[in-house]
């Protein structure tokens, strides 16, 4: 492998000349991207509603039979009950006065374990995180570009679902599969939703479907672990900036092929996207059921809601956004 | 204290009367009261949003300096990084090809030590939990009323503000300081806006703004832990169900007083409201800043977005609940 | 499965004539055989020694490549630095005055997913644990024949080395090898070294051994896990019984072949032997490297001294047991 | 405060001309002085056995009612049931075939959260740890000067119970209370015991006890957590290295008072005798009543062995050494 990633270019110099976000929203900024959707842009968000109907797109988390997890760098997350009905009926535990119970429990998990949104500084190239924070600001807990400030801000604003699976008519992506800006766009033409400027981007390629089908396939059946996504490009990354889109959302483990087919280079996306632009990643996303509902009803722009949560100084958290049709 | 324990009325005959919704969504319902919410309801909430601000509604989790937490019980969230730029600098972990570094981190925390929505099944008296099911379902994991079916729907509806500290002039009411049904609608006369049917209640008392201004107090100072709040009565209790209440939302751990001061019992809300009528509850929100607001440009109604963590089996789910005016 | 389920008898029945050492040493009692070692026997055991040579028995726990879990049942533990030069580093975290710096960790872990001993109430057939304490004791937390007790008196005995896996001519045994006291006493005759009342028996299989060389076979290949070990019947339960056996310590998971033979039962002689008689049992020992050195110095007699830790209520706890030669 | 702070002297400085044992075994030694402990040590210590009496040191571990923790920085174990009685119970889990059932457990905990060894690495001054490796090492799992080398080692030594606290005439040391060498050797020559080269020290305080007693005064209360213990000079250092002494044993947090008082330096011995001389430190002992035996039979001598885990990469570990006397 060392022959293979000794030509593997730098992202530095790879990504020299990309746009960059950083300073836009000046020296404090954290938020990135999520600053384009303000009151107006949630207004006109709300107006994307049409039936009322709500989905939830977070994957279960800590199912007792596995989750969906980043192979080898992560494990599941442990749920315990602390307290329940066996403790009242061993009669260790006495019920409160008046004879009231109650059950409680912990969890112990990876904070980007489950569907999840990063911050802005969980990914990045050299010495400098988003907006050009000291990439040491990261040690032992995040005291800059932590997932703080976006759950403080919260996300809402009018998003459009892109079914590039079914654009390819098939379930789920291939291992590996790669698309670009110029799909969605024609995912969009053919579900006959315009992308506007500002928009979040639903993404489904049927990739974590594919988990809860077929593990074996889904863990790459032995050829190793390379999920489909988007794929670096110039004009992929001029058209996100361009396009100011704030977030993407998609049903993969990160969002964009795991490894770059032109460059070998891993995740470059994370850099161009999420530490240059600032634009928010919501990964691992459950998107099957939205997908087959706006394929039935043609109804492909909604209201998106999503409130990561408050973990001080967090790389990320588990989140459960709903969508409002 | 045991002649006043033995003076304690049970639960279970004080509440013998009082109105259950066991069974009015069938034998197999686990998110009660929020059945109330669907799409015309979720419709008529967006027409509630007038000027596109939005609030999120958790209190910060894992702060190092400490969280509010129901004292003795359990124990602060407690979160660690796994990797971070001190990995890439000590040279042990190489960056992936490209050059791409990251941080990660995890968790380790009682579901409802934050900003939560409870189970339906998380508290109850006796042998049955919501809607009937056995209490022994919840031994080592919820597989009835958990907090799962609450997440897959997700709860949007419109909310009031009623904000109970400014109608009794004060930031945080006192410790036990108790209100009604009655304080509710004097609440909403007071500021002018009107309790709907099937309207989530989001009400302020100023109590956990408490914690953070002065956590002595807040802990009761020497004399207990004893929170302000909901009490106990016949006629709260069938307002609640009249008025089709899908979910109420404190700012106090527990949204009803610690200790009903007519009867001793302690939380028979939880009993009487979620229980056995199936209201959701959340806890711990932190209602201030929208407080704030709200008595700033008089507009106490709003959309409300919430969606607590699809956690398989789970008694609660922290969550980050969103309004938007 | 149901059919042959149906054919597996209970252990109730099978083990209605069994001996059991319940009230034996009190009502009160819960450390069962472990009484047998008294100062005399740690005195007599202090003259096992002859050469000082001294090896610890753990295998190495945490390790970021994995560690031995019982498969399906128990994570693998989870260790993670809390702080570390890369805080110092990073400016955030100064020295303390002086400047002394320092790092700390955290663990998450099955308190049995290591080398570990099990309380003599870890496992047990029907309502009754050892010495006949209500299986509710166990609800929670052990509040009855947990490790604490184990723990503080400590376990220091004879012991001797019973090397199965030489006797049979291989590095370790096979999948579900089974072997019996007839086999230890073989083992012991082989070696030159006599088995006496009241001695721990480190029995080596070399099992824990394969784990590290062959993950695919320890974990059965496809068909299904299954442990070599002893074998229930009335000669072999008899014969610990009468040979007053405080401890067995073995390589293997369960010191127990997984599934008897014979009957189909599951881990028999954690009832017959651990609940029933009181013997406890120190699990995924480390016995190669010592097994070597006796093969190659002739002396299979030593000092044994372990201590569990004293975890409150713990069903059991990790353990890095002393040989001493 | 920063007044103060500017005065203190630099470790680095005020330690300059102190004794080092690194490089002193080797470039690739971990265990310090424990190397002191070799095969005649074993036997010699053996020899110090008379009555069989045997004592474990732990303090409890995961006590529901609250452990000795050191404020601020940590937070107590965390022990939860994952299966028990009440899951049987339920009928939720069925009995394995024959009907064994079973509990377990896990536990989240600072790996010094308890009776614990030091890492030698755990504690340093600049950029290097003991032995000289670089305290980049230290980041994200120590790599060097772990745990893991001491607990494969394991610790098997000749001790002696050194009691200050009845040198002193008192049941525990005044918070801040500092002693030496010179009282070392003068609580050996009060109970008529001689400290020998190579002797593992068991320094009683009563400090810990005074946990157990009494909390609000062993925090300080309100004045500042400031432990009794050894304090820092030449002579001391000096002392401790010609004595070669392995490993010293406290019944206190720290093994030394929290601020010397001279310098204003905190934890300088950390530096000075585990960093500089790769003294093994075991901390939080329980040692009274280890203590009251000596008084009572005059037998100050013991054979001492300890295990910590073999936690792989930890800057330390939990134990429960055994004094056999």
């Amino acid at each position: 492998m060392s022959t293979t990633e000794k030509q593997v270019p730098s992202l530095g110099e790879l990504l020299a000349d990309y746009p960059k976000n950083w300073g836009r929203w000046g020296p404090d900024d954290e938020v990135g991207a999520l600053n384009y959707l303000g009151p107006e842009a949630v207004l006109a968000a709300v107006r994307s509603i049409s039936s009322g109907k709500v989905f939830t797109l977070q994957v279960p988390m800590a199912d007792p039979s596995g989750d969906p997890i980043w192979p080898g760098a992560r494990s599941k997350p442990v749920r315990v009950n602390v307290i329940d009905k066996g403790h009242f009926l061993s009669g260790k535990t006495p019920p409160a006065p008046g004879g009231i119970e109650g059950c409680d429990d912990m969890i112990h998990c990876y904070l980007q374990g489950s569907t999840q949104y990063d911050a802005l500084g969980h990914a990045w190239f050299g010495d400098q995180i988003y907006n050009g924070y000291d990439a040491k600001t990261t040690i032992g807990g995040m005291t800059k570009a932590s997932i703080l400030p976006i759950a403080e801000k919260g996300i809402v604003g009018r998003a459009v679902l892109l079914d590039i699976a079914r654009l390819r008519g098939k379930p789920s992506l291939e291992r590996g599969e790669t698309f670009t800006h110029e799909d969605l766009l024609a995912a969009a033409a053919a579900q006959g939703v315009q992308i506007r400027k500002r928009d979040i981007l639903l993404i489904h390629t049927g990739w974590i479907g594919l988990y809860f089908r077929d593990q074996k396939a889904f863990y790459g059946d032995g050829k190793g672990w390379l999920e489909p996504g988007l794929t670096l490009s110039r004009e992929l990354v001029d058209w996100f900036h361009e396009m100011e889109i704030p977030n993407i959302v998609t049903d993969t483990m990160a969002n964009e092929v795991t490894v770059d087919p032109a460059t070998g280079t891993v995740l470059p996306l994370h850099v161009a996207l999420l530490s240059y632009l600032g634009i928010s990643f919501t990964e691992i996303a459950a998107l099957d059921a939205l997908a087959d509902d706006c394929a039935q009803d043609g109804q492909y722009e909604c209201l998106y809601v999503a409130a990561p949560l408050k973990v001080v100084q967090a790389a990320g958290s588990p989140v459960n956004p709903i969508v409002i049709k």
